[in-house]
């Protein structure tokens, strides 16, 4: 894919660590009074203005999480800053920095680290956060990203996975299965491709889910939108590894049960058009897709009113015991399917 | 390396990658009041307590940053941990909590993971420091670890790069130059090794500078020196690159030039002696042979009399106007050698 673009070729080499660093940042400005210290120091300095610090840091590995193959330099960029944005705003806490590391064999030229830089400004932009320090390192393989993200809240705004109780209800924003579908049509194409390189992807008619994969957008709003409701949730997650594995996640962190009712559990019409097409189980693909990054929260019983017509919250199910275990109540009957965790497992084969 | 130990080799995805994580952070515990949520949730909390919060984060990729050839896996975790918490002490700041991420192939099994994590355990109980996050990923090639180390400090302990002045002091704690000699006896062995395994490494003798190299350590103590002292230094700078290179980032963070003094650099004599047997030049080693993770400072020349005599600060040169320049002044002459950025080049050759 790097060939396709004429970058101009300039060797990483021939700027040296420190020249590279202040190519790559130059265009970056700060927008955040509790950004103190930027890049330049040996460390970055935050104000925490009477705040919390919330922080979270995750990998992204070449041909684990990311196929240069058909992922867009730009978008990867992109999407590294959003998936870590989205465990800020799974603590409904506001994100405010980020620091990027980056590890790349010499294979990789300047401009292929700028379009990747130029992504993470678009989305840094987008969300008013700031970079304010990193590594670039090199590597023997592949391309390797690591983002920490910081956000801000006060000490009564977070929320954890623990603190669902029984009787809560079980409440996701937007959609899901998406990005899954997304992944599966790129993946489709591709090999396509492979098999025969003059052949033109079918990639119209899949733009939803394709923006979900490729694009996808980090759900910072919500914190505003349950402001707004006069809601603080019992307990809140980020959908990361689809929605069987999250619910685990807070059912062992909370120590509750879960009924997912499935036909609560929304869905795009593309999304379950798609999954028809290729001989998939749309329920299966949004419980165990991932990359949605919407949020899963459980709210007070009490705030059913406030919630119940919101056009972006779902309530899908409600949190019981915890001997009771988690399950999915099947649609057109009262069968119960027990909810298990087939979310991403990166080292599986 | 791994052949060796005779591991266990339990393979990383019998675990899953929550198993993983739940195995190996389970003999961490929580020491700082700042903690105030760790692992197990979306992020971890950090309560800064009326402070600021310094933070910064590195890359070690395995080739690049260690050979596991001779680099024991507990070593590489320790020292994974000290060269990060070393740019928290260069703020004069003290280090609260790391986030460890670690990338790894399916050719690791957990229990080589499990030294690694010894090793950043022991380096968390040295310095009263609490893993609070972090992410395991696969990657398809060597091993890639990324720390990021999170500190506090009040507003006016914290120094920066920026702020010598014209006639300060230049200090350097400790002494300089070993780290990387202890990298070429390292480089040394390894080859003869690999030319004939049954020759038994020449290492005996060299044990200080060894363990410059494979357990270099944090300066975390001069905080509280300095506080003993009266001191508060104008610029601060971990020694990470090599003597050369941190003198021009503090000159260019500071605009101002500095003149160092070749027969004031602090050099133990293993070291010297070391350099001799290896037909290089010491002070080479010093200026340029980077990881020895003192700290370089500047001091009012008012603070002369209270820092002269002791015996963990060594006082090096003087601070000049940035015009001119930076420059060595050669021994028994007051000839000057320009000092050039020699310090480590990732991308380099």
């Amino acid at each position: 894919m790097l060939e396709d673009k004429n970058f101009s070729k300039t060797p990483i080499a021939s700027l040296g660590e420190f020249g590279l660093i202040d190519r790559l940042i130059e265009p970056f400005t700060i927008k955040n009074e509790s950004s103190e210290n930027s890049i330049g120091d040996d460390c970055a300095i935050i104000n925490p203005l009477g705040k919390k610090i919330v922080i979270s840091t995750d990998f992204l590995t070449e041909g684990v999480h990311f196929n240069l193959g058909y992922v867009p330099l730009k978008h990867l960029g992109y999407k590294s800053v959003v998936v870590n944005i989205s465990d800020i705003a799974a603590m409904n806490a506001t994100p405010t920095q980020i620091l990027v590391s980056i590890a790349v064999s010499n294979r990789f030229p300047v401009e292929a680290l700028e379009e990747i830089y130029a992504g993470i400004k678009l989305a840094c932009d987008r969300y008013s956060i700031d970079l304010v320090g990193g590594d670039t390192a090199s590597s023997n393989a592949g391309l390797v990203i690591n983002i920490t993200a910081i956000g801000l809240a006060n000490d009564e705004e977070i929320v954890k996975r623990a603190g669902a109780k029984v009787n809560d209800l079980v409440v996701v924003t937007g959609d899901l299965g998406a990005a899954y579908l997304g992944l599966q049509i790129l993946e489709r194409e591709h090999s396509v491709f492979l098999a025969n390189p003059n052949m033109q992807p079918e990639m119209e008619g899949y733009d939803y889910i394709l923006e979900r994969q490729l694009k996808p957008e980090a759900r910072t709003d919500v914190k505003k939108s349950l402001e707004d409701l006069g809601i603080t949730p019992t307990s809140m997650i980020d959908i990361s590894d689809g929605l069987a594995s999250e619910i685990l996640h807070v059912s062992k962190q909370s120590k509750v049960g879960f009924r997912i009712y499935e036909d609560r559990i929304p869905m795009d019409s593309l999304t379950v058009t798609t999954a028809e097409e290729l001989n998939l189980n749309p329920i299966v693909c949004a419980m165990n897709g991932g990359e949605d990054y919407e949020l899963l929260m459980t709210v007070s019983p009490n705030d059913f009113e406030k919630i119940k017509n919101h056009p972006d919250f779902t309530i899908i199910g409600h949190v019981v015991d915890e001997q009771q275990g988690n399950f999915l109540v099947l649609k057109g009957s009262q069968e119960l399917s027990q909810i298990t965790a087939q979310g991403w497992n990166v080292f599986g084969d």
